[in-house]
C-alpha cells in the first residue's frame, strides 16, 4: 500500500488534520499516513516548497503527498495533480510545486477536474482524500482530471545571477527550528557559477568568507575548550539540504536566539554573493 | 482492527503521548494509533468538545476515541465509556462529550468500575487504554463499568433562543489556527429558527448581514486584482464544521492577525443574531 | 516488525521529522514508527533524559528508540547504541541515556564505527535510521559498532545527599506542559534517605511539608466548592514518572500560570528536602 503523506498550514490543534486521516481510513483501511509538516505558517507557498521538496525525497517511489496549504478551489487557484520523479503530488496550482518542476520535469501534470461530483468548502478533505485514494488504489491521473503542459512559477524562490556571472543575489525562504536563516541558493547554483572562485557573502551588515559543509566543522577541536570557537558565533554553511544558510553555532531561541532574530536575517531578506 | 484516536491536553513535549501509545502497543500490537489533537488548552472541556464532534465523524465505525483532558478521576469526576453513532468514545463525565449527545443518543452508557482493580495517577494511560484495548478486542463495555443513562452536559455550549423568535444568542468556543472565531450557533439551528428571514449577527462592535459559505465567496474575481477585497477583511461564514465564523479573509497571525485578536473575539465571547 | 521511535529537537515544522520517516519506510516498508517528542529544547540532554525514561518503559520489548538532540559526530560526541532493559538505543555519547544507565545495566553498548561508509551532515537520518533498520531485521550491535564498556555521565542529573543523611539536595530538570516544576528526586531515593522521617521541602521561598500522591488528592470533596482548595494553590508530588514535583493545581499557562511562571521554579533551579 502507497504512502500517503500530510503538508498543510493546519497545525496541530483543531480538528482538520484529523478528520483529513479518519477520512483517509475511511476509505483505505491499511492506508499508511505520514504527517510532514502542520506547521508552516498560514498560506505560505515559500515554506511549504521548501519543505516538501526536502522532505519527499527520503519516501519510497509511488508515495503520494497532499498538500493543503491556499488550497480553496477558485478561477485562479486550481487543483492539480501530478507525477513527479516517481512521486505524486496533489495541490493547489499556486507555485508550491515550483522548486521541485525547476529540478526535475513532471512526468504529467493533470488539472483536477472531479469537484462537479463534489460540493465542498474543506478542498483538502473532500477532493484532495480522494485523489488520493483513487492513486493509492492504481488509478490513473487522466480519471480524476485534464491534461495540462505546465505549472506556475513562483519566482520569490528564484536566484539572481548577475550577468556578468561576478555574483548571485537570493532571499532567506526558510528559517528553520534552531533560528537558522536559509537562502534560496542551492550549493549546485555556487558551484556553476562560482567555478571555484574566492568569494565574499554579504547579508544585512555581515559578510563570510567560507561555506562550512557541518556545523562541527566550524570548531578546532584541538584547541583547549575555553578558546574555542564560542556557541552563538555567526557561520555560513550548505545545510543538510545543499542551501546555504546562515547559521548560529548550537544556536537556541530560548537563550542565545538563532540568526534570524541575532543577525536580523528574516522571511525574504537579501544576502549576494560576490566571486572575486 | 479498529482504529484507536487520542484528544488530549497533554501537548506533544512531554512523554505523556509517547507512554499513552508504547502501552497501546504493547497490548495490541497490530494497533493503529491516530492522533486528532494534543494541543488542546488544559483542562479546556469545551474546546475538546468542538474538536471531537467535527473529527470523529470523518473515522470508520467501531473506531475507539481516547480523550484526555481533566480526566483524573474523583467522587465528581466519574470515568465513563460509550457508544454513539456506531462510535466509542471513553472520557471523564465532564461534559465533554455533550455536543455529541446533544444531536445523536448514545446507544450505551457505562461508568467504568475497574479502578478497584488498578492504582494510578495517570488515568489515561492506567484506565482508558484499559478499556480502549478492551473494546478493540472486541469486548463488551458492560464487562468494563454499569449501564447508566445519561451523561454530564455543558451549559457553556447551548446557544440561547429568544422566546418569541426574534433572535440566537450564542458565544464564541473555539478559536482556530488561523485566529477565527467559532461560535456555537449551527447553520441547523440558524435555518431552523431564522426560517429564510433577513437578519443582523452583532459581535462585539462589528454587525454582519451576510453568511458565506466558503472564504472563496467572499471575493469576486471578475474585478480586477487592485480593487477586489483585501486580505484582512472581515466576514461571516459558516465553517467546514457548519458552525458560524467570524473570520478575518487570508487571516496570518504572524502578519495581519486574525478575527480574534482584531476584532476581539476572544473564547467566551457573545455574539447575537437577530431576524428582521 | 519492531517498534521505532523518534525522540528529537528537531520541532515538527521543518522537513527533518518527515525526511527521517521516509527514509525508514524506504528501508523497511512495515516499520512502525511512534514520535515521543520533537519539541526538546535545542541540544537540551536533560529535558530528553527525562522524556526518555518515562516514555520508553511503555513500549515493548524489543522497541529501538532513535534520539536525535545534539547528535552531530565529533570527536568529543561519538555515537553509540546499546540494549538496556530489552530495549534499544541509538544516540550520541552525550549524557542522554545516564538517567537510564543509573538504574539499569546495559547489556551490551558499542560505539558505531560505520561512518566510513557515510558522509553525512544529518547523522540522525544517514546513520542512526542506519542502525536502527540493521537492529530491526535482526542484525547485532557488533555489527555495526565496537563494544565499549561505559557512556557518558551527566553530572546535571544526580541530586546531593547530605552526608549525614538528613537532607537531599536536587534540581529542577524538566517543566512539563502543564508549566509543573519537576525535579531529579525520586521517590525511591526520597524514601531510602528519609525511611519515613518527618520533613520540609524548599524551594525558593516555599515550603511544603505533604507530598501528595495524585492531584485531587489535594481537594477535599466533602467540603462545599465554595471554600475548597482553589484553582492556582501550590502543592508537592510525587508524579506519575515517580518524580517530586511542585505544580499548581489545576494550572494553565495562559490563564493562572504554571509552577515554573508562578514560583519562579525554572530549569536548574535548586530544591532541597530536609528530614527532620
Amino acid at each position: 500500500m502507497s504512502i500517503i503523506t500530510l503538508t498543510t498550514d493546519f497545525g496541530t490543534k483543531d480538528h482538520f488534520v484529523g478528520s483529513v486521516k479518519g477520512t483517509i481510513y475511511s476509505e483505505l483501511a491499511d492506508a499508511r499516513i505520514v504527517d510532514i509538516s502542520h506547521q508552516i505558517a498560514p498560506f505560505n507557498i515559500t515554506e511549504t516548497a521548501y519543505i516538501l521538496k526536502n522532505a519527499y525525497k527520503g519516501f519510497p517511489d509511488g508515495s503520494i503527498h497532499i498538500i493543503g496549504v491556499d488550497s480553496e478551489l477558485n478561477e485562479e487557484n486550481k487543483h492539480i495533480a501530478l507525477k513527479l520523479d516517481n512521486h505524486y503530488f496533489i495541490c493547489a496550482n499556486n507555485g508550491v510545486i515550483s522548486l521541485l518542476t525547476a529540478e526535475i520535469k513532471p512526468e504529467k501534470i493533470v488539472e483536477i477536474n472531479i469537484h462537479d461530483r463534489v460540493e465542498t468548502s474543506f478542498p483538502v478533505l473532500d477532493i484532495f482524500v480522494k485523489v488520493a485514494c483513487h492513486i493509492a488504489r492504481g488509478g490513473t491521473l487522466e480519471v480524476i482530471g485534464k491534461v495540462i503542459s505546465d505549472v506556475k512559477k513562483l519566482i520569490e524562490l528564484q536566484p539572481f545571477i548577475s550577468s556578468d556571472n561576478t555574483s548571485i543575489s537570493g532571499n532567506i525562504i526558510y528559517i528553520d527550528n534552531y533560528g537558522n536563516s536559509i537562502s534560496n541558493i542551492s550549493k549546485k547554483l555556487f558551484q556553476e557559477v562560482g567555478k571555484g572562485r574566492n568569494f565574499e557573502i554579504t547579508a544585512n551588515r555581515y559578510t563570510f568568507k567560507k561555506i562550512y559543509s557541518k556545523y562541527s566543522e566550524f570548531v578546532d577541536f584541538s584547541v583547549p575548550k575555553e578558546i574555542r570557537q564560542k556557541e552563538g558565533s555567526r557561520l555560513a554553511l550548505f545545510n543538510s539540504a545543499n542551501y546555504l544558510e546562515i547559521a548560529i553555532y548550537r544556536s537556541n531561541l530560548n537563550t542565545v536566539g538563532g540568526a534570524a532574530s541575532l543577525l536580523g536575517l528574516n522571511y525574504r531578506d537579501k544576502l549576494t554573493i560576490n566571486f572575486i
